[in-house]
């Protein structure tokens, strides 16, 4: 029988969380995650927020070498708007973390999820990692312990792995996530120079962390990366509200015999690295706050992918058409005039759309369907998909979201935060 | 004792509201507006979505030369995405309303809101125009049975109008609007070519007709009304969906003694209909689909407009921001991450946050207040007032929004539509 791959899978890593009391409810929010690997190299994607937590500006600092030994997150408190004494809180949780781990405070990642504008109780925090680094392992419960300790308003842990051949050599890329709220990553990768700001429109706190036991230079995995986040954690949605503290890392450890050296490797790589970030973000948008559907929102026959994504992310963005998805209403309108305002070229009269796979809107005009079978098939769901064929070009796209229902409305207006 | 301003005001209009049967409930449905005035002058605004009903393509079309002598507005039916079958009866619809009123169908604007991809019923709107020609008046009830006539998911009408001196001469400017769900317009005015579409990323059908018994020539409307709509329509927002149908038009009879023809005169004419244009916007968004309160978002301090307008847009469609209005919630944090994620120069460290008056934010950090008594009174108040000062210049812009509640999502939801 095969064992369930995890976080700890790849050789070289080692993981623990531990309850430090930053969460009243007494459940964990304390991870470590330590690269042991010989040959460690690391590459982050960090919020393009103009607004960041101190976690995000450390850590952007931090990656800079493309080094990381050591990771350390808290969930409760999000150490953002905390000004001078935030920045100063986030350097002495690396310290702390270096010492206890013996590496150095440049190589340690931090990450903080949770309340805005409140001092981060570094003694609990400190006390924690002393904790978890006395419990770190590679075993499943480990990394489950780890992909625990980050969660916040989550009602799941979510994690997925993939093990492949690179060349001769077996590799394998593991990842762990969290988000639910505030969910519209747009991270960029972090190359050494700060990256800038606010230079474009942003679409949640999410954090993912990823492992993997391949060989590679930092400028490798800063490419693969990339280009994974953009067509993963990038592309998914719940509230389209970009977080200060978004941060994505992956890191190396090069104990096992794979390596990214030749085109043919980084392309497997790539692909495989893809797939993991986009089974995690399709459980971010899954676990969204309030949903009870993933919706995948596929846009095909644009000219560019950038046209394909700017389509799939204003439909997975309307409320209405989350309304729509939430009822069962096979409401082909708000997605075709959705489309109509993202911004790139889009003719209704070259247009297919499909919903659950049935046409319902070719070429201008609706189709005659039966409309409350599908109205029933797309209510008995739990998995909804919206097909758009532009007949435009040969792009593809695909963004992931949720439904919108009461419980959003719940969560996030009834409660204070 | 002063009779209160109303759409057949201005000397020149008159107006009838009739139920030709689109509508199952039975309510007014159809709405005729004649301009009879001696220098009759248009310009009007139409929705940049790239997927248009056949009134908005039709309607830009006989706005070209700057002159509308009537328009046929029905509501029950977009006659949107109805291919060119739409086309046709678009045109059927201006050539009845021409032939009853004696004016040349190209003199005819049309009009639709209602749903999306049904055949309009010709055969009911033609009967409509017929009886609603023969009820055509300028008082009060006329103007009122057209506010009517133009409703769909609203709650009320909604007009506004002010009468003001132009140099000497007494002008008056009144207007009437509908749009409840589907409100994000961004429009553009037509000016003789057909507005390119699909250009940049927009932002519901709402439509707006405004009188006006000024003498001015149709390049001075569209100025006028270009800067009012990106002022007022644009920047109101209930669900940031851009409607396939969104039109603003603005007549002018000539048959008052006003004249826009000095700059004085266009300066002191723009500021009277961008107030129009305002008040209007605000009853759609206080109007908006499920709200419970109007929420005014103020951003200031920016170097420019259009990053003031960005910064106010994001907070104003951000889904935790509604929720926390909705729910009373002093939340600064979601306000400032999405301040974050506009697109444009933001600085925390710069900016401060007042709700309701009441400073929260300043400077990088939360100030201490009483959070208890702020919340109640965001809880009590039907008028919400985010006011985000940003530190980095003298610009300014105001978003209109509303709370995101429960109803909306059984409005939106729970009826097939």
């Amino acid at each position: 029988m095969k064992e369930p791959l995890h976080l700890c899978t790849p050789a070289g890593f080692r993981a623990a969380g531990v309850a430090c009391g930053l969460k009243k409810s007494g459940k964990l929010d304390l991870g470590l995650l330590v690269n042991d690997g010989p040959y460690p190299a690391a590459a982050a994607a960090f919020t393009r927020n103009a607004v960041v937590a101190a976690p995000v500006t450390l850590g952007r600092r931090h990656i800079a070498d493309g080094r990381i030994r050591a990771v350390v997150v808290n969930s409760g408190n999000a150490n953002a708007c905390t000004g001078k004494q935030g920045d100063a809180d986030a350097l002495q949780v690396c310290r702390t973390a270096g010492k206890v781990l013996d590496v150095i405070a440049e190589d340690v990642l931090p990450g903080s999820t949770g309340i805005i504008g409140r001092k981060l109780d570094v003694v609990k925090v400190e006390a924690g990692i002393r904790q978890a680094a006395s419990l770190l392992g590679n075993t499943a419960e480990n990394a489950e312990s780890f992909s625990r300790a980050i969660l916040t308003t989550d009602l799941t842990t979510k994690t997925a792995a993939v093990r492949f051949k690179l060349g001769r050599d077996v590799v394998t890329i593991a990842g762990v996530t969290k988000g639910s709220g505030m969910i519209g990553p747009d991270m960029a990768v972090a190359t050494g120079a700060i990256t800038k700001t606010g230079t474009k429109p942003l679409h949640a706190t999410m954090l993912a962390y990823l492992t993997t036991d391949a060989k590679a230079l930092p400028s490798a995995l800063q490419r693969v990366l990339a280009s994974a986040v953009e067509r993963s954690f990038n592309c998914c949605t719940v509230d389209d509200h970009v977080s200060t503290n978004d941060t994505c890392a992956l890191l190396a450890s090069g104990a096992g015999e794979g390596k990214l050296t030749s085109a043919q490797s980084r392309v497997s790589f790539q692909a495989a690295l893809t797939d993991v970030c986009q089974d995690l973000a399709r459980q971010i948008a899954r676990d969204g706050e309030g949903a009870t559907k993933l919706v995948t929102v596929r846009v095909t026959g644009t000219r560019t992918e950038a046209h394909a994504r700017a389509i799939a992310r204003v439909i997975a963005d309307s409320p209405l058409v989350k309304c729509a998805m939430h009822g069962g209403d096979p409401n082909w309108g708000r997605i075709i005039s959705a489309a109509g305002y993202a911004g790139v070229p889009f003719d209704q009269y070259a247009a297919v759309l499909k919903l659950q796979g049935t046409a319902v809107f070719r070429r201008g005009k609706p189709l005659q369907i039966d409309d409350k079978a599908l109205s029933n098939a797309m209510k008995e769901a739990s998995d909804l998909h919206v097909h758009l064929a532009c007949g435009e070009g040969d792009a593809e796209a695909t963004v992931w979201t949720c439904d919108l229902s009461r419980d959003y409305i719940r969560i996030n207006a009834d409660y204070r935060t």
